[in-house]
């Protein structure tokens, strides 16, 4: 199964490519779609639309795996990235994937085993579990590889417990 | 210059489309995009997307009128609303329509004349002004045609201050 994780956001959204069988999960590519400060929203809307649009096509995921949005802190940069979630929830679906979302919580919980693990035990996990050489640059490129993985076990974990759920997975 | 007010949403966005000469402002249609509420919120993101592509290639605005999103109380509420927003902003964009945004304190004063005018008078301000039998239905098709009238006023108040500035609204 490939899962392709999305960090959502306006200004750069982190994407990571893992292929995933029974327990393994491999690093296939990841890296991020960026939008410049100077334009308009709705310029950097359409782009974000058109670059997932691309990645997707090029990527060829079975599944995404996107992280749910919480705001306690900044309210504008919150309504920012939600405008950018919602055209990367669109694109997801003209082109037909899968989608899955999962708090920031359940991604610390399946990747460092620990829900309120910091964020620097994140990423070192996602190094360590990809066997990778260095934690990924930059951060939401991190990010989108560790919501990844976090399907991946997260659907290994539903298997087991419902060997017949596979189909729906 | 035929201008399309949008109220932006996921369950329900208003429209309504003006044309607007001098001072003149007259009603060409109304109406909403509805979502139903059992959906997925990536499947409601899409229809919006088709609905507005759809809604723009059939009233060929000239321009769009879309309010600008401020939360004080609702979050959830707020965060759902700009994931639509966002694709509307993106659709709009991709059919290659200017964009204006105003903010509802900017809408009251250019409908009613005073910035924290009650909901009801702006509602049948925009009765006048159109010369409707009565306030338009549901009330996102009211507020979607008082953010064209919005923006018919201020391009007037625009083109008096000058006039050179004709091409560019």
């Amino acid at each position: 199964m490939r899962i392709l994780g999305i960090d959502p956001g306006i200004a750069t959204i982190g994407f990571g490519l893992v292929e995933s069988e029974r327990a393994q999960v491999h690093m296939v590519t990841y890296g991020a779609i960026t939008t410049p400060a100077g334009l308009p929203l709705s310029r950097r809307l359409f782009q974000i639309d058109r670059d997932m649009e691309e990645l997707i096509g090029k990527l060829r995921p079975d599944v995404i795996s996107i992280e749910e949005l919480f705001f306690n802190t900044n309210i504008t940069t919150g309504i920012a990235v939600a405008h950018g979630r919602g055209v990367i929830l669109c694109a997801a679906e003209r082109c037909g994937i899968p989608l899955h979302e999962y708090t920031p919580s359940q991604v610390k919980q399946a990747v460092v085993g620990y829900g309120k693990a910091e964020k620097r035990q994140v990423m070192q996990m996602v190094k360590m579990i990809l066997k990778l050489k260095a934690v990924p640059r930059p951060d939401d490129a991190a990010d989108a590889l560790a919501l990844a993985i976090c399907h991946a076990r997260s659907a290994t974990s539903l298997l087991r417990q419902n060997p017949e759920a596979k189909q729906t997975i």
